[in-house]
């Protein structure tokens, strides 16, 4: 008997009808002999209605109190559930966050999981039980409501899954799984059977936005098992498993190409170079709470130095306008930057142990013609900047010439 | 300093605007040099959506989850209330009933208060906050939520005062106090300044609807000053104190005319009278699950008896039938009934002491030829059955006998 951990989303959850559909689907697992967790999301719509309502009080609610507010949202979701599986003949039962004791620190909207303490779930779940739990929400040591932030059921689902020793996390969300890339610009994108953790971190951060940042990590660090589900398609189908990188299996070389169309790049050349330039070029940007995503820097003419790096395209203006009062006190040759870039990344775990995958990218681009403006490069990824108009060019190029489409790049390993 | 607990209903904090009202109105009381807990309900309306997205699902949905699914809507309110009084300034902290930890038994939906271990809330509001209670609900030995069933929010208001030794738990309504009787059918009916918690389980027990009777037998219990006032008044108002009788006050022989439209009335005559007889006839009627209000039985002609009693209107038709048979069996000389009439009561405890109270009602109505059908009397109350057609007369007639207009009934004590 395996035990399964479900997280269903606000979509998944947005009517009755759908919620049915969610109590149909948890009963079905538990027929084929598992227990089951179901995690869920408040009904689409009712955290924003909530969140609403308290703006029409002040525009920024004090935190502890939002939590106690929009914390309500996933409490009548479980209970709503909880009633369709009654009702269909399961047994089943309803946690909140509290109940659960789901042990968060202090930070109101954004808390982190310190604990699971389960209370008396875990004799409910012994008993036949499904459980029904309220994701997003904890409560920290003082027994005050708190909020995980945007995304956190996803989170409380992996969490649970780590706690109880699941064998497999699943997400059901509004896709059937982790793409090869995104196919609105690529129609021959292909759906993934497996992905690493590291290669979906990447994926994940670079712009394909299925899965939260932090339940993949929480994920990978626990080594729990995930897999991503349509909860829309009639038939069940396997979605995508993400999990650790298996030496047996035949590895691809790249999983996929992430983008990413949120950036901005500045430039700042002819620096003399000495100790400590790098810091006082961006020390002032990451003091106006400015995010730096890449960085790159070269050796210029004359043993001066060139940085070039990216900011969301939001900071464009503030960010090029503390990097020309830069230029001027460093005296700087030439400060430019170009907000209509974009970021194109090819991800994937096989790249280490190969070379010439970063030589194929950019030949690819070339022959289509496409300048690289800029290049960063770690372990399981090589990411390139280029014109935001050739974005959908250069996704397909390389899609192509690594043969993502029919999954023709796997290593010879 | 006093500490005061106030409990706002549903209409009361029906909107944000009104929301806002109610902080206003708190944050007077604190600045008076008061202590204040705030026992809200949900928004007028709230818990009715909720029960409605529950019935979409099922018709009769399990108790325990129904309970976790609308005590949301006090939660929404606890957090919307305390995110107004912070804005204003005032230092407030929400809490839920499993919070305050109010402890009941397990009979969801109607649940009954056991403790209040209050938690961190007494250091809270030592500290200078004000607390804002979810009214309600509550949270049973297992952790799981409850609630107290309809109006159930004034007995939380009650229950916390009672913990707390408050000085007076002031329950704001859409009323600004308790009335002789009510002035929709006697313009000249008098709101009265003070009554006694006997009187009020007497006035409420009879139609009088403006607190639930749960809540006045628990303050009477614990001896909890209670106040009834408007929460739409402008100006303050001192509404009306319920308290317990106050030997050295000059006491009012009456303070009101309650009455009831809502019960039927059944007679069975000429049965044989024999030990047992009287449950003979009773029995079939409870076991139907039908309550039975006055009961009044007569020795009629030949060593026969008589009895009349009433129930609910709606249960009229069921009553007759099976009272019909019962009289086949016991051989009654007949049985008839009648759901036109209604009950007028007098209630006041200043006619324990006074003889001639009755006597002065009788006469009252025989003048205005309103013939009596059924008289039953209790320590604190005479109540007579009258034709439905003359409630109003018999109303008017009877406050104006004992001049309740214009205070002028007081006892010479």
């Amino acid at each position: 008997m395996a035990l399964i951990v479900q997280k269903y989303g606000g979509t998944s959850v947005g009517t009755i009808e759908r919620i049915e559909a969610v109590a149909d689907r948890v009963i079905a697992t538990r027929d084929k002999g598992n227990q089951v967790v179901v995690v869920v999301s408040a009904m689409s719509g009712e955290t924003n209605r909530l969140i609403a309502l308290a703006n029409e009080i002040v525009d920024k609610p004090p935190a502890h109190e939002m939590d106690v507010l929009v914390s309500t949202g996933e409490q009548v979701t479980i209970a709503l559930l909880s009633m369709a599986l009654i009702k269909k003949g399961a047994a089943a039962r309803s946690y909140t966050g509290s109940q659960i004791k789901m042990l968060t620190d202090s930070a109101h909207g954004k808390a982190r999981i310190l604990d699971i303490l389960c209370g008396d779930m875990e004799k409910d779940l012994q008993d036949g039980n499904i459980i029904v739990v309220a994701g997003f929400q904890g409560v920290d040591e003082k027994g005050r409501i708190t909020t995980l932030g945007r995304g956190g059921s996803d989170t409380t689902a992996v969490a649970m899954a780590a706690a109880l020793k699941a064998d497999e996390c699943q997400i059901y969300t509004d896709v059937d799984g982790v793409y090869t890339t995104d196919p609105r610009i690529e129609p021959n994108a292909r759906k993934l059977d497996k992905i690493t953790f590291e290669e979906m971190l990447e994926m994940a951060s670079l712009g394909s936005k299925v899965l939260q940042i932090r339940s993949v990590e929480f994920a990978g660090k626990y080594n729990v098992p995930l897999r991503v589900l349509s909860s829309f398609e009639e038939a069940e189908g396997s979605g995508t498993l993400i999990t650790t990188e298996d030496d047996e299996m035949e590895q691809a070389l790249i999983s996929g190409i992430a983008f990413n169309k949120d950036e901005a790049q500045l430039t700042i050349s002819g620096v003399p170079d000495k100790p400590g330039v790098a810091s006082d070029i961006l020390g002032p940007i990451t003091e106006a709470n400015i995010e730096i995503d890449m960085i790159v820097q070269n050796v210029g003419e004359d043993s001066s130095t060139d940085f070039t790096f990216t900011v969301h395209r939001n900071d464009y203006d503030a960010a090029l306008a503390i990097l020309t009062r830069t230029g001027d006190e460093v005296k700087a040759r030439k400060v430019y930057g170009d907000n209509r870039i974009v970021k194109v990344s090819l991800v994937g775990v096989g790249m280490r142990s190969h070379a010439g995958i970063a030589c194929k990218m950019f030949s690819a681009l070339a022959e289509e013609n496409i300048n690289i403006r800029m290049i960063s490069t770690s372990e399981i990824k090589i990411s390139v900047v280029i014109d935001e108009k050739y974005l959908e060019l250069g996704v397909r190029t390389l899609h192509s010439a690594f043969g993502l489409e029919n999954d023709g790049n796997l290593a010879s390993a």
